[in-house]
């Protein structure tokens, strides 16, 4: 049985209930400490607030259809991932050096845009900006662990969400890690590269480790746990793919951003690393990453990305793993209910190429 | 009665072990996921390695003299706070620029050289190093946490002591963002304000937490608990105003720091501000945080410092909080084996100072 949409609604206002208390009383806290850091707290709430709730979905997609009740625990565990997402946002904005996330100013940049109007050159201002999203950061990560812990549940549960949330930051670090690294290399990455990459810097503590939260969360068997880990990084990997196609080609109406922003951050996805070794790459490979790309350049480079069988490349990749996704939960010891839930995840994680 | 040296050195073996468990675990999990991502393991283990082990040194000294016996417990908590120590660390020579410590470098600064030998430009390189030692600092936060989560010891105990680090990096996160602060004022901070700062971003997490840890695992009265809260911001705040005094006019063979890379620096110390309210500053304020500042400059700042009465302000005010701290440990409910282990920490954060 499918949730409906008026039960997601509701179940989405309960995580956004459990945010709302916690950063309520983290502002109460730090009233003695001094209004710029209660305003730390607003900005940090800020930056939660304006996303799908994607991870929480995941966590009561499979804790519903696994039998769960308890939706308070349910609600703590997906803000606790909520919060995770927060976390690793701000410092992936740090490392990136993006001062906006979804077209408005994210922590660093509204600590930028203050040293600025305080009179600080452009390069501090942007050093101030990162300094406060590394706190921010900090703060929020720690707090996702916390909201484990006052979940409400027993001793053994509370141990292994926690090691699922352990996985999940230790995947997204050495996703990180590998994507820093990249810079270091003269060669362009292989596509194996870069989703490895991606498998271990969003797929992990997107799909799999909510996923499993919930399963563990409703007390389901081991084996079904391990198969919504393996449809987890499955479906991620194909989300990553898809998020990859519609950075380029996307109707920006729908994606929320810019088709031409991945070409001028030169950010490296499957699609780059198939294009860059085709022929006619090495003539258009400076216009990639160039900040200030025309318009004009980068439809050539979607012609390359076409004409290579780049797009065609990534969009059957992308369908291929969420068959993939889908096959697994063919297994006898998945209960229907859980397949129902989770088929029109993949739909939708597919549909959005369409 | 005082705690031997043989004892006490074998208790930050215990610690030390506690700590090399951790990151050869770590290590074993990190290996299927690329060899660049357990070097990485190793360098934050490598972060750990060469500190005075201070936090786990009040956590023994209040757990031992309130009477506990569990040593592996202890052990882990002070574990936990020396990571905690690590994290803050890693995160604040991020916001400071740093890419040494102690002479070497650090995190930022193994993967700022990783990136200079790849043949990547000096700023990009920086960024480099920033980059891989927020997603170490990352890491480090949380295994402080799982730490105490993994201390084996009671419900209630465990809950309460993640509160005292919830409390610590709470405290820490708004002195930081206090610090950060400065730089966007036109005038120089006040004596309070340094004050301030210094209590929330330093003494907190470093004397008060693991102080009240210690006091917490031995299962001690409320009222002890707070006391020693109270005595560890006092002496928190004596400890880092020595720290100031030394960091200007300190015997480098002892501290293991020169006497020109505070004034290089432009850190805001409580002698610095107390001497900018001084007459002849004005004249001498653009050599402070000069990072080409001469010796010779810096004897004249040293001297201002000396001629304003600042050097002797800062001292003065370093043995007023330590002899504070010594007075609240007066009360009759302190164990007189808890004052008998806590002088020798304050004459020896004083001591700091001849």
């Amino acid at each position: 049985m499918d949730a409906g949409p008026a039960v997601a609604a509701e179940r989405q206002s309960h995580v956004d209930a459990v945010l709302a208390r916690l950063f309520s009383l983290a502002r109460k806290r730090a009233e003695p400490l001094g209004p710029t850091y209660v305003e730390l707290w607003r900005q940090i709430e800020a930056s939660t607030t304006g996303g799908k709730r994607f991870r929480p979905r995941m966590v009561f997609a499979a804790y519903g259809a696994l039998g769960g009740t308890d939706y308070e625990a349910a609600a703590n565990v997906g803000a606790a991932f909520e919060l995770l997402h927060t976390a690793l946002c701000l410092h992936d904005d740090v490392i990136d050096h993006d001062f906006a996330r979804r077209g408005t100013p994210n922590v660093a940049g509204v600590y930028r845009d203050e040293a600025l109007a305080a009179g600080v050159e452009l390069s501090a201002a942007e050093h101030h900006g990162s300094s406060a999203a590394v706190i921010a950061g900090d703060l929020a990560l720690f707090n996702a662990y916390r909201l484990i812990d006052r979940s409400g549940v027993s001793d053994d549960v509370r141990a292994r969400l926690l090691e699922v949330m352990d996985d999940a930051l230790f995947a997204s670090a050495a996703g990180e890690l590998i994507d820093i690294d990249f810079a270091l290399k003269p060669e362009d990455p292989h596509v194996d590269d870069i989703l490895t990459m991606e498998r271990l810097k969003t797929a992990v503590y997107s799909f799999e480790g909510p996923l499993q939260a919930g399963a563990i969360l409703a007390g389901a068997a081991e084996e079904i746990i391990e198969t919504l880990g393996e449809f987890g990084r499955d479906i991620g990997i194909a989300y990553q793919l898809v998020d990859d196609v519609l950075g380029v080609f996307g109707a920006e109406a729908e994606t929320g951003k810019t088709t031409i922003g991945d070409l001028r951050e030169g950010k490296r996805t499957v699609l780059i690393a198939y294009a860059a070794a085709a022929r006619g790459w090495d003539e258009l490979a400076p216009l990639f990453g160039d900040p200030s790309l025309t318009d004009a350049d980068a439809a050539r480079l979607r012609t390359h990305l076409v004409d290579s069988g780049a797009r065609t490349f990534g969009e059957g990749l992308a369908r291929y793993y969420a068959n993939r996704a889908v096959t697994r939960l063919v297994e006898s010891h998945i209960p229907e209910r859980l397949r129902a839930e989770l088929h029109p995840v993949a739909d939708a994680v597919l549909g959005r190429a369409k």
